[in-house]
């Protein structure tokens, strides 16, 4: 009886106010942190699911950041790292907003080329632009030195 | 009355079998997850609260990692930055075993010394070595160069 009920209730509850980002691919849970900037210093009620059922398909990850509603551009990195995430805004238990995360065309100033000799590198003030050259797995190319930044390059910059 | 079920309710639910580290210092379960390394890559059901009431004192973090339970070795590197946390073994929905991790009072081949030049640091095939020189915050002292790794540099390298 126990185990039914607790099979049956959500690994983490559900919150008041706050963001949900749901749908992120399994396992990437910590690495979606890191993009959005979180370490959990900051203090904010932070619960966590890592490769849990999807209603959708296979297993998931799923975050729920609470009395903090992320913006926009904080929230379309995570397309970076996870396309099909979904952004749910929390007010007083119901989801006010939902989005998907979208995968800008040129990414601008978020991510360093990794060609040390790239004008992005050197003391100029120019931002770093890519475009996407690939999804799953996401690569970039720079618009500037044409070198290709894979996945695992991505991620560790955050 | 919604609200009041869900306030009464954990953020992260029991789990079946598995392995609870609780009482984390608040805001360090992301710590504790690279100290024991663990990614979320490798498939394990994690769930995971940051900066929740704790029943003893102030918040804490608790992460809870289904159907695996954590060696002895790998519970006592927690202590490293989280000495107050606490680690239940559960089966079948019962904490089996219940255990303060430990700071041992040398670290050994675990932490890399921060001085180019020492030993440990050379070709040699020596081991490092740390005594606890501080708690909270921890720093360890190299037992063969003398220098000194605080809590950053400790947290760092995981």
């Amino acid at each position: 009886m126990i185990e039914k009920n607790l099979e049956k209730s959500l690994r983490v509850r559900k919150i008041k106010n706050g963001t949900v980002i749901d749908h992120i691919s399994p396992g990437n849970a910590l690495n979606v942190l890191r993009i959005v900037g979180i370490t959990g210093k900051e203090g904010m009620i932070i619960s966590i699911a890592m490769n849990v059922p999807s209603d959708k398909s296979g297993l998931k990850d799923v975050v729920k950041i609470e009395n903090k509603e992320l913006a926009p551009e904080e929230i379309n990195r995570i397309a970076l790292i996870s396309p099909n995430a979904t952004i749910n805004i929390i007010r007083d238990y119901e989801v006010v907003q939902k989005n998907k995360v979208i995968l800008e065309e040129k990414i601008v100033g978020v991510i360093k080329c990794m060609n040390p000799n790239c004008i992005t590198n050197s003391n100029e003030p120019v931002e770093s632009i890519f475009k996407v050259e690939q999804t799953n797995p996401i690569s970039l190319r720079c618009l500037y030195c044409d070198w290709v930044i894979d996945y695992n390059n991505i991620v560790r910059q955050f």
